[in-house]
């Protein structure tokens, strides 16, 4: 007899599902939305869930820092959920350059060390903390940021964005790391010429 | 002479910002997009700074867990920026019990331990697993879910949420912890009645 | 003469038609927009109109009750446009069990019999009513809900959702008609493993 | 012991409950996302249910119709929540004229009568169809839509929109109900004069 | 030793980059939220430049007038981007008829001549003004407006609209330039049969 | 009789145009979706309607340049509508430096003129092309760009924002004109301390 609820109401089931999630098909077309969803009978918990921040990232570069992104592209069970993550290690003297997310606000949380976070406004106002273990702060959309490691010791974060792809802009690599011609950096930034060829050199840029 | 763009450009800069953030004033008037704004010239980086979440909740209750929220309402500096977060605390044994966000879309990393963490789909599928250190898991918009405790000690996970103020709705409190009357439960849950009352005793209800 | 409007004009008509609607391709790639659209010049009024509601569900079970969607999965005019209906029958005695939405807010007339209707909020406020013919009541998105036939006679009431795909969670079937272990039940609502298990049975889960 | 929840969890209940839901404050300020919020202590359910709708509206005038409204204007309930009714009677030979809303997509539920009920695209395709009781059609947003009683008894519909605010633009008030002048009327409409001077006339324009 | 930051980061930009823009592929599948985007490394500056509206449009029809539009079907450049424009070029006693954008408001801005622009509210009051050189004027999402040269000059402005797709519904073409029925329009409009045949007759309709 | 329609009608048009726009009271309370609304019957064609983007701003400064915002702070009459503009003077040499709008999307017309425009993407790709009068090109939200007066003669641009207030971060003022520590600029933008001091000379900055 409750099986004729079953039988009632399972039509609503299978077609109700597409408002619960879409996991990423990064295979599929691409539209302003975020990915094409996989088909729902073939998503697993696994879609859902991600190990790839689980390990601490390479340090062992000049910034003396990682990035490691669980964005809708490494991780296509946020796609469409207004949300992803990404974990930060800074090594002892470690910097997260300045940089923005043109699409999305975030929120640190620190899990271990103390890190020097700070924003700037657009009415050119500084806002920056030294953050201790356990300590969050917010930086509000596309505004330049960035993460300082301020103790002696590796420090840890988790950093989370209003967007399944925030978007990642850091300020050395768009200015220094590509082709932009010289003489344009140098009448839109004020930058030396000298200046601005060293980080080129540096960063692997030409023009 | 520079100081001409200064001047040219400096009532951009005061006259902008609204843009940036708006952090809430929880005294003032509040809309369906969140609180008032406080002055942007009263605002400091204290209000992008949240440091409710550095203390391990107590765990000393029932559930042997705690939730420690920084939604708008207590770290107003998300006010409209889209995104919050909250700490879970689970002791040995502890469980954030079956539980719903109205408003939000929501991201767990466990920081410490290993937690069994689920949620249903409206399709009633049921998609859980147990997450270890690093683990990161995604909570579609609305839908029921769990986090239990997996393991032998203390876990700690962080959770981010698409929405400043994304609620929650405990099952249990919604069901026997309020004055929902017990013929009404019955006849929405199919519980039995001895079991509506025995657990409204225990959680407070009337009714 | 005039012809040169049209012609001038002509270009526009058929290129901005996108921006009207996007009828559902349910066989399309689907994004988390909802579904594809259809091609422009295959749509017809039939398209947008649909008379899936106009029979009397079939109450002959043990809810006494029905609920007939519209929701873009089976009305797929309604995609990309924010909204949906879905009719409900309650025979005498008819019961839509405790429920949520997790993608939309809805709003409900009575348009034969008596309904008590109620919602329960994250505050664990309880708010409910028995609602008469013509009287409307709104639930707000992802909060639980039910509506009970209060009189004695067949009730019919139509709801509409904001979102063409508002997602359905009942709450006895996400946790009882699906392979949830009993003991993931036990812990996260508290509910006696009997209790568990004769709802189980009933609802035919497994687990 | 089971207290000890209560008082662990009971701060997130009073605090969070602003997600749920924004109870229009019609005389506080308002914004560009609705109303103001009345203080939620002060919420019952009498906020979410409206019985406006419940009477026939008056049809005793020119186009043997009427149109009754339940935004959130009237019912302040839906305030930021996306969603809103109007009640539609249609006498003998009763016409909802052309008219847009200007900021919602709508769908109307017949559920006495016979509507001849259509929509044109910005393409100009006109899409109509004569409505039975049962039947649902919906007109996507901003375009020009009109009902027309085509039975031979009075005709009820229910129509709900995707907006707590939908706006309503009505093509001949707008045209000549107001002081539109009438050579704008005449060089932008290409009616003719004396066309425009007996509707205003009519409808109680001047210039 | 930078190189490692290259190494370390790099991934990051290449994935990225969905977020940045979604140049719309007019051959993909189409979806809500517009068309799907062309594959990033295909994409170049001309994509984000449009020169459709360099030219002057042709004004040799009755209206004296031409509305030249860049919305994502003519500039894929802006699909996804949340805004677009178009070029109206008026020639003495030139005029825009009345009509609606259903899903975008409007900014114009006079480069050239002076233009009698308004727009009709949902309460029926008319808001119009002759805008000079360099003035600006918004018209608000989904409202009757128009604009006239209102000057002894060709006139140029440049508008642009909070949509890649805003749509464009000109009055005289939704009522009589298609096959809706005069019967049909007579009844909701008021207008006489003889000025509906009128038009229809110079517009091109049917019906 | 058809003032019976107008009695009928008219409490729609007194409540519905809340829904058409929002004109900013920039002395009420702000939330996070804008200013609060000026009351409809004191809003008047002046508040839709703007004439300081009229005159040619002061280039004689520096960067031979004037930026001239009509966001919602200036005009209140966008307030809501999802959009704004701003008028662009480039005197012969003039620059618009590197710099962000946080909350918007931007789209240039050239009125004047030749401007060579530039933006780079989270990808570090570059895309900048010389534009001439009548070319658009659009600039993804949040990315750094910029403008170079690229002819001989004084240039002209209009540009458009797919929000009321875009926000704008010009990076230079934001690294050195405000109070920024020299040595976090240093390790955060790999700039040399030199190149830091001088700049914050030249832009008043201090720290």
């Amino acid at each position: 007899m409750f099986l004729a609820i079953i039988f009632a109401l399972s039509f609503l089931f299978s077609s109700s599902n597409a408002a619960d999630f879409c996991v990423g098909d990064l295979n599929g077309p691409q539209g302003p939305a975020g990915y094409s969803c996989k088909k729902p009978e073939t998503v697993t918990v696994n879609d859902f869930v991600y190990s790839g921040l689980g390990a601490t990232g390479n340090t062992s570069n000049i910034i003396k820092a990682a990035v490691t992104p669980a964005f809708s592209a490494q991780f296509p069970g946020v796609n469409g959920l207004g949300i992803s993550m990404a974990r930060l290690d800074l090594a002892t003297g470690g910097v997260i350059p300045m940089h923005t997310h043109p699409g999305a606000s975030e929120v640190l949380v620190v899990v271990q060390g103390t890190i020097c976070a700070g924003f700037i406004s657009s009415a050119n106002k500084v806002y920056f903390k030294s953050l201790n273990k356990g300590d969050i702060m917010v930086f509000p959309q596309g505004l330049l940021h960035f993460q300082i490691n301020a103790g002696k010791t590796q420090a840890l974060a988790f950093v989370s964005f209003s967007s399944p792809s925030p978007g990642l802009q850091i300020l050395d690599f768009a200015l220094f790391g590509d082709d932009l011609p010289t003489d344009i950096i140098q009448e839109t930034t004020f930058l030396d010429v000298a200046q601005i060829k060293k980080l080129k050199g540096v960063l692997g840029g030409s023009g």
